[in-house]
This record gives C-alpha cells, structure tokens and sequence, in this order.
C-alpha cells in the first residue's frame, strides 16, 4: 500500500526522471509498484510522458496499469498510441478491460484494433453486450475441463495451459455440448485425492446468471452466496462468460455512488474534479427541474397574498413548516429506496410501510407540531399562531409519511429507478401541501392573528 | 437462488409441517436451500419453532443459518436455547461470527458460553476488538505452514487437517517465531510443480493489517489490490487473524447504507420495518436539530416583517431563493463527502475543489438567476422584482458552492465524518444567507416593489 503523500512523491521523482530522459529508471520504478498505485502515476503525468512510458515499457506492464483505471481514463492515457501499439496491448488485457477499453472507441477504430490484435476472438464477442450487464463485466472462460479427468490430471492440465490466468478461482467442468455441468474450486481441488475424478468432487448445483442480467442483480448474488465467480450461460446453459469477485466489489461501491448521487440530484459519473462542462451538465438540468416544482410551490403561495400582507409574520414561520416537512420526508423516502435496492423491500410490502410510517409521522409531528406551536405562542404572544402552525407541522409530516412512501413505490411499479426522481416529487408534495395548509389555516384564522 | 415469492411459499410450507409436528421433515427442506435463503425462512418462524428446529437439527446446519445473519437476529433467534445447546452451536461457527454473536450477551453470559464451549480458544481473543475493526471481522487463521515444505506435502497437509476449512484462499507461511513470512495462494500451489517447495513460490510482499484498523480501509485494501484475504498482524509481525472478502462486501454495503443515511439525516442501522420506537429514535433528533436551524431561517425573515407587510408578494419567491441554494448545496456536498469517503479527495484539495465549486457556481447562479430573475419579471410586472431575486439567486449559488466545499473540509479536518453532519450546515448557511440576501435586497429597493 502506498499513500497518497508517497504517491506525490514518486510522481515527482518519475516526473524529473522522464524530463532528464531516465525513461527506463522510471520504468523500472513503476514496474515496482503495485499496478493500482503505478496506474495513478501515470495517469496524472502529461500526455506525452504516457505515450513514452506505455511504448517503451513491456506490454503487459502496460496492460495491467491501464486494466486498474476506469474507461474514460484509459482511452485519454492511450490517445496517441498507432492502432499497431494499442492492439499489442489490449492482446495483453483481460478482455473484459479490453472490451470496455474499445467500447471508447468509433465503430471503425475499433475494428481496425480488433484486425491489429491476436486475441481477438476472446474480445470481440464481449462488445455485444452492455456496460452494465453480466455480459459486459464478464470473461471468456478459459479453463474448462472434461469430467472424466483426475485432480491429478486437472492440475498438469492447468500448469500447461494457463499459468499466466489470474482469475483462477472455480475449473468449470462442461460437457461434449459444451454445455455447464458442474464447477470446481480450488479449494476442493486442492483437497481432493490425486485419484479422485472431477465429475466426483464438482458441485452439480451451479448457479448461473444470463448475460442480460443486470450488474448490480449479479453482484448481489456473489454477495449473498459467498462466490469467488459466477458463469453466465445462454438459454442452452452454454457458458459464454464469468464474472467475477474482484469486478463485483467495484459494482457495489459504482451503484452505490450512483444512489448517493441521484438521491442529491446529481447524474451521472460525477467526480469533484470533473470538466466544468460535464459538471454543469450533470447539475443544472436537475436546478431547472427544481426550479419548475419550486414555482408551483411559489404560486400556492402567491394565492394567499392577501393574507401574509395582512400577518406579515406568517412568513417568517414559512421555512420552518417547509422545512421540517421535506426534511421528514427525505428521511422516509431515503429508507424506502435503500431498503428496495438492498432487496429488503417489495411492492407488496406497500401497505405495511405505509401504515409503519404514518404511525412514525404521527408522533414527530405531535413532537414537533407542540414545539414550534409553543415556541410561535411564546415568540409572537398569540396561541392562536400557535395553533395553526402547530397542526400545520403535523399535517404536513403526515404529508411527508405518505409521499415518502407512495413515490419510491409507484416510481418502482413504474420500473423507475427510485433513486432518480422521488427526490423532486416528495420535495414538491411537501412544499405545496405545507404551505396550503398553513396560510390555508392562517386565512381561516386571519382574525385572530393580525 | 430462490426468489422472495419463493421464500414466502416455503415458509408456509415449513409452517405446516412444523403446525403439524413434522420436525424432520422440515429440518430437511432447510438443508436442501442455501442457508443465505433458509436463515430467511427461520428468521420469520414464531420464536418456538425456530428453537424446536435449533434443537433438532445438526450444529452445524444450525450454525451455517446463523452466520448469514446480523448480530441482533442472530441473538434473538437463539433467545431461548440453554447455555450448553449454544455453545455447541458456536463450536461449529466461524470464529469471527461466533464473537460476533457473543458481544451481544452480557459478560456473565458470555464467560458461562465460553466455560461450555469447545472451540473457546479461537473465539474469546477476537472479543477484544470493536466489531467495526479489522480485528473485529477477522477470523483466526488455521491453515499456517512452514516454508520448508514442498506443494506436494502442503496438500495432503491441508486434506489432513483442513478439510473443513471454508474460507481457504490463501497458505500462510510463517517462521518459527510464528512471524508472518509469505503467502501463497492455491492457484499458485495448484500451479505449482509437486516437489517446489512453498519458499519458491510464496509471494514474501504481503500486504497486512493492523487489528485496530477501521473495516471500511481494509475493505476498500481488498478492493484495491484485488485480494481474496488480508492477514491481520500485531506489531511484531505475528499473524493474528485473516479478514476475507466475503466478509468485505457485507462491509462495503453497510458503510454505503450508512453514508446514504447519514447524508439523509437518519441515525444508525434504520431499517424499514424497524420497532416504531426505534424509527422515531433514528429520526425525531435529527427533525429537532433541523427545527432548531430552519427558527434561525425564521428569525431572519422575522427581521424583514416590515418589508414583506409592504411587498407580500416577496413571500412568493422565498422558497425558489431557499429551495435552489439548499439543492445545489447539497449537490456540492455530496460530491465532495462520497469523494471524500472514496479516497478521491484529500484535506490538500480543498482550494481546488472550492475554485471549481465557485466556477460551477457562477454558471448555475447566472443561468437559474436570469431564468428566475425573467419569469418573476414577467409574472409580476416588475422588472426591479426580476433583478432583486436574479441577484439573490446569484448569490445563494454562490453561497452554496461556498458552504458545500468547506464544511465537508471542515468536519473532516476535524475528523467528524462529513455524512453525519454536513447537511444541517450547508442548508442552514443557504437559508440564512439566501433569505438574508433577497429579503435585505428587496429593503433597500423596495420604493420599486410596492
């Protein structure tokens, strides 16, 4: 592990080695450091520092620097490379990187680097499916292997054939179909008799996902069963792939960002040093549509001109019933969508979640309703005020009860991902109804409060 | 894997026979599923089947269930089992998961536990470390060799001794000071001639823990570098445990649904079906806090009562001045905590972050500030209206960018974790100083307002 502190530095020092023309003292520098640290240096020195480095220094340690980055960092690192320099690379790659690396790419770069490459074959296939699918974090298999052989045989075979594969968790035994009958760890391998034959020791029982299913559904199955790899097989249960355990990891945090992105009304792959543009981009259009709904809460509020110019104190209490209306609601509304994509929550569970938090929204808003209704009473000496803005609260938390709930749930029947829009709905259901209820009210009382 | 309808079909199913005394019968259906999927179905069981069935079935098929659950369903469903029929149980568990469920009895109980239990050595050490440390998700190793010893006679080393072994990715190698010398993983000894010995071919760079590390970092050290497991060592370099990546992602989904909670302002492990006791507990403070800051909003409106009795309409525009700010804000802070809690972002990149923040900033004020400025202008006949709020919004972005780079920073450096109380500040900051600026504005030019 090498900090961030250290990772400056090293990039100080391969920096004035490369200005001093050093390119193979930094090479053998980098070659030094584990790919996940190398990768960062190299991706923050100038461009034409990386197209030195990546020409002069052996393919493979090229392709494992560049397998550590995502694909837009790949693709700005190799931009000055021939097609002929690329393709030795990407031959080197995993070819789930290397699939994701040409999927950067125009359709005529990428087959011109699909010709240039010897392993194409293993690539070309993944370019078929999706990003985000099984099909697009999964490998080509491999090493499978026939039933009828010993462990004995099994690992000689292995020796022979595939020293240099690093994802070596399960042998996948298939039969003369080439369909999946059972898979093999290593760890049954490793305590298996010499003797013993595959079809013995393999795990029949195999789980397999299909190469449409999304990444996030396929992460959570590793997780939840415990698996180093998952096949992914065709309707014929032919395996056309494996994904596994060390891209699910990186799924996980992915989705994750992605949740915590939306629920703040952020899209996309934001990073805090992104392009301006793409930072606008991925802001603005959300400000706009919160822009839209906070008119329409503007103009309830409009409709009772009358009354705030008559008890202009009523706005000062606007923000404390907004407030704790989509505070409250957020709250609701968070749990909900975590709770449906951790799979702890279904359509079904509607009703039970609906009644869970109208019995939750009715004390916070006895609570709260008492206190800002005393603290109004005791702050502008009118109990009536009080009154009104008291019940306000509650009806208002009672409001956020129900939008928190009911809006992840109809965006989730609508096979709307939850996280993308419930924000602006709850918000504006909050906002509109809160400040109907209260200036509602407050005309209705406008006796008793001028 | 068996989907949720699935699980609920079985459940009835399971209901029945146990309704109708069929003990067996019902163990037997369990032993069929994954305990990932028949813990589920005990977990939902009425307290007194799930203690027939932890009775009668294996320990060790009850011990496989309980470890695919948390701590708090683990001790509820054992609740009423007697000292000696536990502690079995918690012989055939792993070490770390037994410890797990031993820290939520009190210390006589637990002393009583460890008293029956067989396998007490491997368990009462990891009850020193907190449950969210490395030591705290360790497992004690077993699977310890020395470096003299060929592949051939590790395995039949590991086929005598470890066959039960479950989590066996990696050898360890240690010296006769039982100091930590080298790994080996088992596709490397699968690979591996029979007569090499471990000295050739373990990896001697190994990256390791300390127990009193934070889950989270030995999570995202697995992530990194890829491992399948990362030992834990004391000072001295003695192994002490092993942490492995089953247990990594379970870590890297708790701390995300924590973060997501947080920057939602809901306390702990909330969880939608939560007693009402609890729920209420993990929010009302968090409502109380916010009250407390939207009166501070308030009193700054209060301040401008004159102004608002002569110009009601202002009312109007009061939530899109303080509903925009608290949107980008937030958006700002959020970026910047996942950042943060990615290891994206350091303290040192606070002035960075804030330049490009400002910049983001000035765009969206400008942009949203005509929009705003245009429409109010146009809505009310007035076109010093349009300017007062196009400023106000201006300014509320700027504000935004401000507060939601540095209060993030803030809690940070001083080392309170930004999620947790981040966005009370930022949206507090926008409130005031939003209102403050478009209500003091529209003071000073309200001869044109009224």
């Amino acid at each position: 592990m090498v900090d961030p502190v250290e990772v400056q530095d090293i990039l100080t020092q391969v920096g004035s080695l490369l200005d001093a023309g050093e390119t193979s003292e930094a090479i053998q520098i980098l070659q030094d450091l584990h790919p996940a640290d190398s990768s960062e240096i190299l991706y923050d020195l100038s461009s034409e520092y990386q197209s030195i480095l990546l020409r002069q220094m052996e393919d493979e340690q090229a392709a494992d620097m560049l397998e550590e980055m995502d694909e837009e960092e790949m693709a700005e690192v190799v931009q000055n490379l021939s097609v002929g320099e690329l393709a030795d690379i990407l031959d080197e790659m995993e070819p789930d990187m290397a699939a994701d690396l040409l999927g950067e790419f125009t359709e005529e770069q990428t087959a011109a680097l699909l010709e240039e490459m010897e392993e194409a074959d293993d690539v070309a296939p993944l370019l078929a499916y999706p990003e985000d699918t099984a099909g697009g974090i999964m490998n080509t298999p491999r090493h499978m292997l026939r039933r009828q052989m010993t462990a004995a045989q099994a690992m000689s075979f292995l020796r022979e054939h595939y020293a240099d594969e690093h994802d070596l968790y399960y042998l996948y035994v298939l039969d003369r179909h080439r369909r999946l009958v059972g898979i093999v760890s290593l760890r049954a391998l490793v305590l298996a008799l010499p003797d013993q034959t595959l079809d013995e020791i393999m795990d029949r029982d195999v789980l397999t996902v299909r190469a449409e299913a999304d990444q996030e559904e396929v992460a959570r199955l590793l997780a939840r069963y415990n698996l180093l790899a998952l096949p992914v097989v065709d309707e014929e249960d032919h395996l056309l792939g494996l994904v596994s355990v060390d891209d699910v990891v990186d799924v996980l945090e992915e989705e994750a960002t992605e949740d915590i992105y939306r629920l703040a009304q952020v899209s996309g792959d934001a990073e805090i040093f992104s392009p301006i543009h793409r930072s606008v981009g991925n802001r603005l259009p959300w400000l706009v549509v919160n822009m839209g709904t906070a008119f329409l809460a503007s103009s309830v509020v409009a409709l009772f001109e009358g009354t705030i110019a008559q008890a202009a104190l009523l706005a000062a209490f606007m923000p404390i019933v907004a407030g704790q209306g989509g505070n409250a609601g957020t709250q609701t509304m968070t749990i909900m969508i975590r709770s449906l994509a951790l799979g702890e929550l279904e359509l079904r569970d509607t009703w039970r979640a609906l009644l869970h938090e109208i019995i939750v929204g009715l004390i916070h808003g006895l609570v709260i309703g008492l206190c800002v209704g005393l603290i109004a009473w005791f702050w502008k000496g009118n109990a009536v005020l009080g009154m009104v803005i008291g019940a306000a609260m509650l009806g208002n938390l009672l409001v956020a009860a129900f939008a928190g709930v009911l809006i992840p749930m109809l965006l989730r029947w609508l096979n709307i991902d939850p996280a993308l829009a419930s924000g602006v709905f709850v918000t504006t259901a909050t906002d509109v109804l809160g400040f109907g209820l209260f200036l509602g009210l407050a005309s209705y009382y406008i006796a008793w409060l001028v």
